[in-house]
């Protein structure tokens, strides 16, 4: 069996990472790799790391070409890209994997307050037929979907971090704090002034501290797990590393709760999952989450204390931002949908020490 | 005027840093060095950066000689050696700057449930005598000192973060969570296998996550200033810069705030301090702390922002933790008690970008 | 097939890297990993990056078990370690690949020169029998090895840097200059005070910068393949990276040399080696080698300049210390003494960007 | 006494040390900084670690105004940019220290050779007038100079290695590679994507290998010190730090040396200098130069080593780039122009460890 896929905005890291793992998967040829910038250009002289990978070039994208020679398209454009790309790529039968935010949320309003869209989303039919791309909650519904909306990276670390507490109804809703560090490969390849090497290294850089725009997900996932409204706070730190996330989340016990209560409610939820580890150990080297053990992999590590002094439940979740943060998660939808193993490609061992 | 000092366990990363400044200090002879391990060899041999400042050897410590040669001493040692070597040290008139953890506290029986120690501290009128180095909140009673603790690096953060909130009664003081990112240098010059460049490049690592031993100066000093009792929820991070501690202060604001009246908090709180600076800007690279714009300065960057959609304050403090948090702030204290100004010596532009 | 491998000295990096290529090498199964410091602690402990991947646990070394539990056996122990007890796995009938030094070298005088030895070999017919790892050179000889020394990290660069201008005899061979630089991995888990993080960061440091043995083994290997002596002048520099090499090396043209008579010395010494890439282009990011490009992988990245204004002839190799250095290099010569691909197992694209 | 400034081009990274400098320096004032992107905008919202050092704002570049406020003038500009300008600004009477390459070079033709210009440099005369403000060999025409031309960088380091082996006529100055590591504030604020965290970390990146434009500096101070020519095989790599460079320095002796002949060159030459520093020990943790030890200062670290073996003479030059490389340096030749103590407000520690 093989399968015919294309990535649109393969010039990005995204789309690298995208090509990193598809080139080397076992069920998938690459047809299409589509840049703008680079059309006609060989991908290797972008993505020096595939020299010896490939001999693709980059294409423009175009719909006729992709309906081809794909079944399935990846879209790794900046959000807003996407929006009118994707009822197209359905109309000629394509299963579709968005990348970008625009699909992402069921609330057609909800774009106007994050996205900062004038007009809320066009296409309301379309963001109820979206699955949002997270195995971990929405497995049943991705093997079925023909667009998968690809959860953003903090979204995903910030979930995770979170999913057995909401789940099994342990913390106070009310107050949530989810305090992220992440690399800078979050940022995309083409970025400003403050992403220059000089400017972006040695930081420990808090931004948009109380509005960003993964806040919505994250509380449309855990609300719909609780079956009641979850509000997070929320607050990202750029720190001097490329790949990786760690979300930090502090959050209050409903009661007094003991470790086998966490246990039993992180086992239940991550036992069966296959790239879910329970990062908690009392001696060794990672008795915590941390990203140096999940880069280059789609592990997604989590872990957790309970601070009794003051009621506090301390959660965490580690990814690399280009796995299981974008392509790998990506990449794990697809083998839902195509109902093979799930870590068809994916398998990869973390890279350590880097 | 010329004070003459001396520096017990100066051949660390905090020793170093004392004599950075100390050397190039107008008003001060650095007349002692001492060293168990590098005795009879060249301080430049060990603080390579500091060849041609000085010709000074490493001695090992005497009280004699200490007692003879200078007027103040500062002890940068590992925490329970301060212990027993203050008392002697007072005993023969000097002023002593102690930047352990064995006088920061004012419970002698705090050091049995934060330190392990078996007893309580042995000397409580010590305790007593002995006054918090933070000159935002003890600065009188600095002038006067005979012995100043120095507080710990992540509990400076944590402190001037909080301070304006707490001093204003603008949040509840039940339910704050400090969350902290701190570069390698904090874990000194001899350090385990997990110090090791490869093990502690590249991480985001969360350690000692509910029971750092800062949290009880923290609780402390923000309790005295509040009147009443002051809670924190405290994890600290492992990031991958040498210099540098981010604090991220989450609380919930009492009543609806308004960012003049967190303006007014902040400028009445820092408005005179020398070495604090509100970062808070709507333009600009430096919207909010970070630690690459206090780097090699004595400089506290502070910052807050009101997540009103949860009722959340969000506050930072940013410091280069062997300054503000360690030698800089020392020596702060000691200009303080030579009643001269008290940026002599330490007026150091942060180095950027680094 | 399943070929039984074990490994001693799995505990350290080296010993990591192998774990992380042959847990997934598919023709392998790795019934064996020794620890004396680890022993009896699941592998995950000490590499948490393999939790997940294996639930085996060290045991102390013993030759009997690996006798009885593998055909094929790693050695990654420290330079001297090797020596006395190759002898005694080669009796049992195990196919031994060694990655210390200590049978890398032909002349048994060349250990008390560059090793500092009391006496010379004491296994002068095992030398002999030794075949130095290097597929590029040694491939045939590699098929029917039962020992394999496998070349140091920064010799595999130094010669394959070369290789193409000595074999064909396009330099002069008496001044020749390798400027290396290298991550800190190649170190070790075990290091001094110097390598710890805060010390180890932000350097640029030359070391042994004249007497490094790894010359040895490189003036052997080159002066093998020129048919007579080649001497080299080598010094290396720590940079501030954990995995990757960099060999620049400087020679001086014998005539006048064009680019298409560089481009035919590298194509018919590489065109068929599956894990070099000639990495030299007008355009994109890739116009030389550079470490970015080939972290994760056992790619050597190799690129040549002429500087017809000086006569200077400068080439590069760029690897993975802990891949094509080392566990990479071990695992293609296991690969080809079971006549298997090359790859098989080895094949992981690097991992960009890191 | 009090010198008025300006800072043509006070944006960049340049730019920024020259005011971290200058605002700290006690005999200079500093009056216009100016700024074509950022005009009108405070100095510290684009320098934030100059928050609370100055209230200056960037104006528009304007001769009349600078001739008016000023007494000296620094060029820190692109390449090009300074070769109009400079005329002008001397003709209202002011000294001149330009940071860029327009008047580095007496031969009016190099500018062809090595810069691409279309024609030659049209100001022979102000070439034969400027002053190459490396004060270690041209110091007592900086004296009386009115316009100097500040050095490059890598030439800086690179002259700096060679001195005293060119001077006192040791080795043959046909066959000399200078090996130099680079981070990445050389590049500048404005830079490509090639400079982005995510690309520019975690690389050894060889670029411009045989035709650096430097070359022609190098070339022309070494050849007027040897009184004949002197030809240099120049190589840079780029690193992942953000200030230093490493000049490493490979050359052949005429005769054999020992190492009291070594000693006694750099000595003779060096001795009396108040910014070089002979780092060379037998122990210790600087036996060579380590950029790790002069970030942040003035120093320029030397070294050398005998490679015996070879006839190799290895030496070393490590300085920040920033500072001895460019702003330190300027501002070095300024205090010479004012005939003031040359370490005045120059005189800082390098911030160790960063």
């Amino acid at each position: 069996m093989c399968t015919r896929v294309g990535i649109i905005g393969a010039s990005g890291f995204v789309g690298g990472e995208l090509l990193r793992i598809l080139l080397s998967h076992p069920h998938v040829e690459v047809r299409v790799a589509t840049s703008r910038e680079f059309k006609g250009e060989y991908v290797f002289r972008v993505h020096p790391h595939l020299r010896g990978k490939t001999m693709l070039k980059f294409v423009e994208p175009n719909i006729d070409l992709i309906s081809k020679e794909c079944d399935y398209v990846f879209l790794a454009v900046p959000h807003g890209q996407s929006l009118h790309l994707v009822p197209k790529l359905l109309e000629v039968g394509l299963k579709v994997l968005d990348l970008s935010a625009d699909y992402r949320l069921k609330d057609p309003e909800a774009y106007v307050k994050w996205y900062d869209w004038k007009e809320p989303h066009p296409y309301p039919d379309l963001l109820k037929k979206a699955v949002y791309g997270l195995p971990e909650i929405h497995r049943e519904e991705i093997r079925n979907a023909d667009l998968v909306a690809v959860p953003g990276c903090m979204s995903t670390a910030g979930i995770l971090s979170l999913l057995p507490l909401v789940k099994h109804d342990l913390i106070e809703t009310s107050r949530i704090v989810i305090d992220v560090k992440i690399g800078s490969s979050g940022a995309g390849a083409h970025a400003p002034r403050l992403d220059l090497h000089s400017y972006r290294t040695y930081v420990i850089r808090p931004y948009e501290v109380t509005e960003h725009r993964h806040i919505a997900e994250i509380e449309q996932e855990l609300s719909l797990v609780a079956g009641k409204p979850v509000q997070v706070a929320f607050t990202p730190h750029a720190v001097d590393v490329v790949r990786g996330i760690l979300a930090t989340s502090h959050s209050w016990a409903k009661r007094p709760l003991t470790e086998p209560d966490l246990w039993k409610a992180f086992r239940s939820t991550y036992g069966n999952e296959p790239f879910i580890r329970i990062a908690k150990d009392k001696t060794g080297l990672h008795r915590y989450p941390d990203i140096k053990y999940v880069i280059g992999s789609n592990y997604c590590d989590v872990g957790f204390e309970i601070d009794s002094r003051t009621g506090r439940i301390v959660t965490f979740a580690a990814i690399d931002n280009l796995m299981k943060g974008a392509a790998g998660q990506a990449v794990q939808c697809m083998n839902i949908m195509l109902k093979i193993d799930e870590k068809t490609g994916l398998d990869m061992t973390p890279l350590f020490p880097v």
